[in-house]
């Protein structure tokens, strides 16, 4: 027998039967491991990154990413998802370059940043979502006296794993310093169920690349007051929810990430659900207690959390809690590994 | 001979060979003409009809269909589609019922009616577009203290001439007058980029039920400011539009019928097009002249025009001009028969 | 009042409330009448216009029509359906040319004619369905010594409806009088699930340009074998039935034609059903009783029957039948106007 | 600085700027590598292993997988794919289970084993391609007196790595020992172009569970005879191509996993490719010089090689040779990560 098991191990062979068990469980056994990073935490490390680290080119980005404790020291937040912080200085340029990532920012406090996106000067305020989606020409500037710091969404893990990513170098400073409060995807795509007859082909990726707080928070307390009025509208009672889309399809705002954002009220307990995929979480206002597969967190303004695939999640607050969620599932679902599949061919 | 051809006859047969040139010409040869109706004669009509005819069950509603002279008396605006005024009087109800036929409404002037759809109370105002899929419950009730008319637009030709209309009565009064600002499928849907988690399965009509005109107006005013910026996103210099969409799926409002919106800036002549379906025009602001297949009309607010498939249509404004369009460009699309088919097929 | 409709006739206006119920029925009232024509007086008559009337440009084809008795003489056998009986003498061309009309052909009998599409030459033996994808250059010829008469399917009167058609001339004789059992197109697309990687991309009609008798009766013979085997494979007891598809898509061959071939075993009745949108019927193979609405036939080889829409159809056959059919489904279906949807939105 | 970077890892942070090198390549730069396994090398551990390692419940499968050189000796082919030869004797049976893996079965040789799929036996000969979708019953039986080894191909890293995975025990022993020539899934599904009307709803994945050689090899050899005959029907001169397709929707068998037979005639070289997304090759018949990024091998009957992502591949042969191929192209397509979005992109 240890002769045969040399011969694999010279021929480059494993057997099925010594690994069946790690490689093919009865259900999702992530390596990642739920975990939560507090904002207080993070902000002060990456003032002091701010302080000490130059940002341009050759490291592109003064970006500091979570990683997940199960996932080997990797900058990854979960095996398919990265979640950054990243931070620019009064004054400093990020610089231009494009890369096949899909990519978003989301603001949990300030403002004075834009992100120029194929000469497109985009504001980032807090509670905007905004996308970046593949092969875009990108860099941002910082055009107020004060630092800012933001979420940084990619499917960089995703890309790796797949062997899919390219990337390309921009100018070292944006094109444009422009300083518009809208950008110009905003003026020609920003407007409910209207589209810009010259533009009427489906992309493959949202062409708008702001979606603003203003909008998102009307649309989270509609949804709160027709079920105050008795009307079913909410995801559960208490639990509002929109989920970001391409206005040119009503999908997923990139091909491989969904983005959320999500209201309790006060005193609002959620259903405890698990889901094939990982997600990300940001607290962007309030307070709660975050339950993830036994773990059990208090948490505040900017902390983040991560969901491994079909870890049940539960969430609790008595003072209300607004939550940005982002997530692999179109990657899920395009590939027809979601959910409802098993359950429904277990019926 | 004489005696084949009797026997064709009898036997309920006709030959090809002496239809052909009628039913398979070169290219489309609509029997329906270009015509221009005027608002200020319909809306007298209109209004002698509020004072004679009742609204009710049976007749239903008061509405007064344009009838193409080429389409022998029938009430028809094109082959396909369906294009009415409806007016209704102070404190009267438009009883509830429900068709497979698609609808909507356009309002060119006045206020004050509700069209109470599944029970969801949807005003209406100049500028708005009213979607009304097929096989929602749906009547209207005027609240003020003034007539109102406006624009119905439907598929009923093509629904009766493929044999697929189903019809049912409801209540003889509106469910509910309530008389809010915003619908709750508005409250739900109306939030740019944005939909609602617990309403996440695509529908095959939109379950928005009001394009407002400040949103059109907007988008349409952005479009002219960005071209006179130095930006390629209109259709062609100094024209604007928008195409009304489901937010659900960026596709058009309804399975059978395309609604859209042009702005010309002023001294703006399109160039002319033409296309394979039918569509109906309303001027909505502004004068300009419009030609179709070498007839001429000056046009001005409430005008209505028919353009038959494949005809060329030219518009030219010195006032600027503002145009609500809808046609049967769906059925052509989905059915694959489309001009650009023929135009690649013939590369 | 008598003025007021005087005004309506001046300005081409005609009110809803005197034509709702011809327009907008509680269910479809198709014009169209069931209506079943005898093979054996279609044959005679199609033979004598075989001695009488000259194949060739101009008439194009000598092609006797189908007329509804319920549609006013037109040469349609229902409002979206074209039906006709071709037939064509030993060594003549019916001459090239295309349309954007979506046909076929049909074999009940006979073989020797060759159907050259855009140069590839298509054998037509009894059995074959062979489908003509809009706007394909194509031209017959009899290469035997024997006439050939066949059924010929096309959407003429909705293409005609629609004002979507274009036509046009190529060469009086087909370029081609190769002879193949099998056309290039079958040695490139006729292997079950097989696609050539050099042709991947879908196309909106069917690259397969005949689908063969041998195929279909073995489909049909399976599907009855493993039923008796104790299997749930057949539409009901007794009754098998396979749908002719685009292989690149898996929908029906064309966009607006749907095309199926139906068994029953000996001994078999069907369930009465009634759908919406109109189909056409050919008797292949055995005698049995046909029922539309409540009009009875028997019916034998050959013969012809119209099902309008939202017709009950049942069949009854003690000998066993085979049945060709084709309908204007895809056109119900791309539209949103199948039974389906008013059932679903009923519950 | 130094003390950042502790306070870095103390949160379970990572900078970009020290990773973006490896992370964010200008092109995907696989850590798997180009790699052959011979078949002579392999069969014969095989044979040893099927006298020393029992099959059955708890290692499911006497299967030994390709281990990537560059992969850390994980079972991977490649990042995303496994492939494995199976073994089983006379008279064993492999256990019962489901999977949400989707797989497949290609033989090289031999014959004598069924696969029950949902209670269906499927005949498995040299040539065939025997998809497996997710989540279906399935277990082996060997039928003759002689053992028989075949390439089983999985998404396993994949679903591995995006925490997708679900697992469950059927019976030790396969329902039925039925052995047919074909299976039910043939008789309903082998037909080409024509569909059951029974199941007439797109599944994910294909209802056809046996592509048989016979269809294979004719459908490539047509393609190399009408490449003789002056058309252009051939991947590139000399190079005859399929893609196994599921009947139901033309696209890949599977949402995971793409599988193609290539023929390459005599004296044929292929004009060197990079794709984004990995492949495993085996030789079916024939000899051949494959190229990959530098490496060269001479190949032969049974070998296995593997083209990471983005690699350049060339193939020349004087014999003539057949490949079977799989990949991963669905997951890269579907995501929109092929490498046409990047050329476009890039004009």
């Amino acid at each position: 027998m240890g002769e045969l098991y040399r011969g694999f191990e010279r021929e480059l062979l494993v057997p099925l039967w010594t690994q069946i068990g790690d490689l093919m469980p009865m259900a999702p056994q992530s390596k990642a491991q739920p975990h939560l990073w507090r904002w207080d935490q993070l902000l002060p490390l990456a003032e002091r990154a701010g302080e000490l680290v130059p940002v341009g080119r050759g490291g592109e980005r003064r970006a500091i990413a979570l990683a997940n404790p199960g996932l080997g020291g990797k900058p990854f937040a979960a095996p398919t998802l990265w979640a950054a912080i990243q931070y620019l200085n009064p004054g400093e340029d990020a610089p231009v370059h494009r890369h096949t990532q899909n990519a978003f920012r989301f603001v949990i406090e300030g403002e004075g940043v834009w992100t120029v996106v194929d000469g497109d000067p985009v504001a980032m305020r807090r509670g905007d979502f905004l996308p970046q989606p593949g092969w875009n020409w990108h860099g941002h500037h910082n055009s107020s006296d004060r630092p800012m710091a933001w979420l940084d969404g990619l499917d960089i893990p995703f890309q790796y794993f797949t062997d899919a990513t390219f990337f390309e170098f921009g100018p070292d400073e944006v094109e444009t310093r422009e300083a518009p409060h809208h950008s110009r995807s905003e003026r020609l795509w920003s407007h409910p169920g209207l589209r810009p007859l010259s533009l009427i082909r489906p992309t493959p990726a949202t062409p708008l690349l702001a979606y603003r707080w203003e909008h998102t928070d009307r649309a989270l307390a509609e949804q709160l007051a027709l079920e105050a009025e008795g009307y079913d509208v909410t995801v559960e009672p208490g639990h509002a929810a929109v989920r970001f889309t391409n206005p040119a399809t009503g999908g997923d705002v990139m091909p491989t990430l969904r983005a959320e954002f999500h209201r309790l009220a006060p005193d609002t307990a959620t259903t405890p659900v698990r889901e094939v995929g990982a997600s990300v979480y940001q607290i962007f206002e309030g307070e709660g207690e975050v339950s993830v597969a036994g773990r059990k967190w208090q948490t505040s303004r900017g902390d983040l959390f991560v969901v491994p695939s079909w870890q049940p999640l539960a969430i609790e607050t008595s003072t209300g809690l607004d939550l940005f969620r982002f997530s692999d599932a179109p990657i899920i679902e395009r590939l027809e590994l979601h959910r409802g599949r098993v359950e429904e061919a277990n019926r």
